[in-house]
């Protein structure tokens, strides 16, 4: 079960989540900054990081210990996903 | 002309600063996120990078070599204290 959502890296042992997001400008990138936030306050859940400039973002998952495979994560790997996708 | 405003630490050459921010709660956080992120709109001012969990922000200000004494630096470092202190 290793196929992680596109674009992102597992990193480490239990596995991360990692993806870096570029954009065109800091109100893009604020966008989708923004948009993250209200998946999270939806969601309750968090990114164990985030990191950003005015047109990057990169952001990393953590995996939860009583998710084996990961599921929950995969699936926040994929909203986020979706957040630039429009999909 | 070393003394950076309170809390902030000099870092490389030119000198950046950095300051982490910790809070008691992911709302506290999100608070200080969005002040931070009115105030660049405000002043036009980004911090080179903005890094953060749950319940902390580390903040990484970037000098201008144009600003050799980075006056421009040290005024965004004391006007982002002020969102946490109020003053």
């Amino acid at each position: 079960m290793a196929d992680w959502p596109q674009g992102w890296e597992a990193r480490g042992t239990p596995p991360a989540l990692f993806r870096r997001f570029e954009f065109q400008s800091y109100r893009e990138t604020r966008g989708f900054l923004d948009a993250l936030a209200a998946l999270s306050e939806e969601t309750g859940l968090h990114p164990q990081n985030i990191n950003f400039g005015t047109t990057y973002v990169n952001v990393t998952l953590e995996s939860d210990e009583t998710d084996p495979d990961s599921l929950a994560m995969r699936d926040f790997a994929a909203k986020i996903n979706a957040l630039v996708t429009g999909a």
